[in-house]
């Protein structure tokens, strides 16, 4: 195997200086000091320390483009999201083009390298439901091509990304169920590999046993759509089951809202039989009758987040650039669903 | 004033042959004559006729890539779009970027000039409620960069276009309110500087004619936002004047909607007192209580016939494409709020 190439921080280490005052001694930097410079330029030559070329001659043929991927441009939070790094992008003189995977995997590759041979200067990605492996993202690491990963994110991969407190947001909307005295609470969860619905069913999760109240794996309902028939389906499928509640906590508000016209369709009322919470304040949702409470995520400030870590890293050093997480909080919106 | 270039269509006048035939001669195709060749060949140097040689090298740099220009992604008619151009571009081997004006002239502009920049083969436009001008369209047609316009078109730029029948729409929809009782019908019209707001209004001018209601200025309500608010606001100023009415047609549904509910805050009752048509379909529309009555517009379908355009143009000889207007059909959704 050969060996990794030497960066500017296996140089800073060796020295015991900061990754910064070895770039800035590569370039002749007047702050730094003869002996330092002679040091780092004499341990460089040792080390065969090459510059990233490759990184370099991306980085100067700029285009002032940012590439944004997303899943599906209708939901209603991703566009939110789409005006927040437009409101940052364009004000820094970016523009920016989007492409969305419609949750395929295969789209996403190809959207990639649409976007990378558009030559943009960074993608800000979201990834798909069926996405479980990461090179095409990780190319563009390799290549110095700047990444920040917005709500939904690969872990695996060291980038700066934004995310919400999606735990911290379906604690809140469950124990708010419980407040109002519900007491069989069925959580309506979101599509497999993403780890907003392992979150929010943790969240969900945590409520109960705080409250002591026990979890019955029976009322965690798998929804892989996120879609108004999905949440219709699954409270059908619930009452052919035969199994009663009084509350549903629902991973998005379009579910939520396939539930509550189930539950109008087979004369059981709205807050008062069973009361709902929806995740992500979906326009619809506040007109809805009754209208639906809701886990408001800030899809405007995580666009702008996601812009402005983007916007960081490309004017960073390279080698002195280290990624940041930055963590939004959710805010419970409560509604007539939940009103009693 | 420069002449403008020579091109095969002015060959082809001159000889009195077709455009067609004249692209072959000047490339030694071997279905054309010696004689046909020699007349081509003369004409051309007589005339200093010059290949399009920008256009041609821009057409040898394949990309693979359409660039989609909309007003608004969080609009679900111009979701469906999107859709429908990535139905037939994926499938075609191509990939699509997205970029929204955000209804502003200037935000169009520099849009266009990133597609451009990034190097898409072609762009598919709806143009911003503020555009009124139209040089960076015409650019992208001087450069040989195919062009077709869908939905909010160009009138003044011969390109390829997809369209909605809204005249019939609107006028269907009118129609549908005078036959089930509707004598003063309020038209909350769309956004100036749009032909579909003129086609929307006339369709519905001509239902009334047609059936000898006498036409109130007053009913018609100039909405320049498409939204819920709008909708809301406008109403209230009707309910200020203290006019009376008992059908409304909307230029779209959010506005429609709006008016909807600041109806129901007010105890009015949809049908009953005042019933109700939107436009476009939107996916809430089918879920409000009572649920809306609209004009369905084929947006998948309209996204279809642009991507489909596109192909067609980017594979003609330029000098042989004519371009083409679709005309699509809208349908009349009947649902409670009409229903009496």
């Amino acid at each position: 195997m050969k060996n990794p190439p030497v960066t500017i921080k296996d140089i800073a280490r060796e020295l015991n200086i900061s990754p910064s005052t070895v770039s800035r001694a590569l370039k002749d930097h007047p702050d730094i000091s003869k002996e330092t410079k002679k040091a780092v330029s004499e341990l460089a030559a040792k080390l065969n320390y090459q510059p990233n070329l490759i990184a370099l001659s991306l980085r100067k043929s700029k285009t002032n483009t940012i590439g944004v991927i997303i899943p599906e441009i209708v939901h209603f939070f991703f566009s939110t999201i789409i005006s927040g790094i437009e409101d940052v992008a364009y004000k820094a003189g970016y523009n920016v083009i989007i492409s969305q995977t419609n949750e395929s995997f295969l789209r996403e590759v190809s959207d990639t390298n649409a976007l990378v041979n558009s030559r943009v200067d960074g993608i800000l990605a979201s990834v798909s439901k069926e996405t479980v492996s990461y090179d095409h993202f990780k190319n563009l690491i390799d290549r110095g091509i700047p990444l920040v990963f917005f709500d939904r994110v690969c872990e695996e991969l060291n980038t700066s990304r934004v995310i919400v407190d999606d735990y911290d947001g379906a604690f809140q909307a469950t124990e708010h169920l419980i407040s109002i005295g519900c007491k069989t609470i069925v959580h309506l969860e979101g599509p497999k590999n993403l780890d907003i619905t392992k979150n929010r069913r943790d969240g969900y999760l945590a409520a109960l046993k705080k409250n002591n109240i026990p979890i019955d794996e029976n009322l965690i309902i798998h929804c892989e759509q996120t879609t108004f028939d999905e949440g219709s389906r699954q409270i059908a499928t619930l009452f052919d089951k035969k199994l009663t509640f009084d509350g549903i906590f629902a991973n998005n508000d379009m579910v939520g809202i396939g539930a509550m016209i189930a539950l109008r369709d087979r004369g059981i009322s709205v807050p008062k039989d069973v009361a709902i919470v929806g995740f992500s304040d979906w326009e619809i949702s506040s007109l809805m009758q009754p209208s639906l409470s809701t886990v408001s995520q800030p899809g405007f400030e995580m666009g702008q987040k996601a812009a402005q870590l983007f916007i960081e890293q490309s004017e960073a050093d390279e080698d002195e650039f280290v990624p940041r997480t930055e963590v939004l909080k959710t805010k419970l919106i409560i509604r007539k669903s939940s009103m009693r």
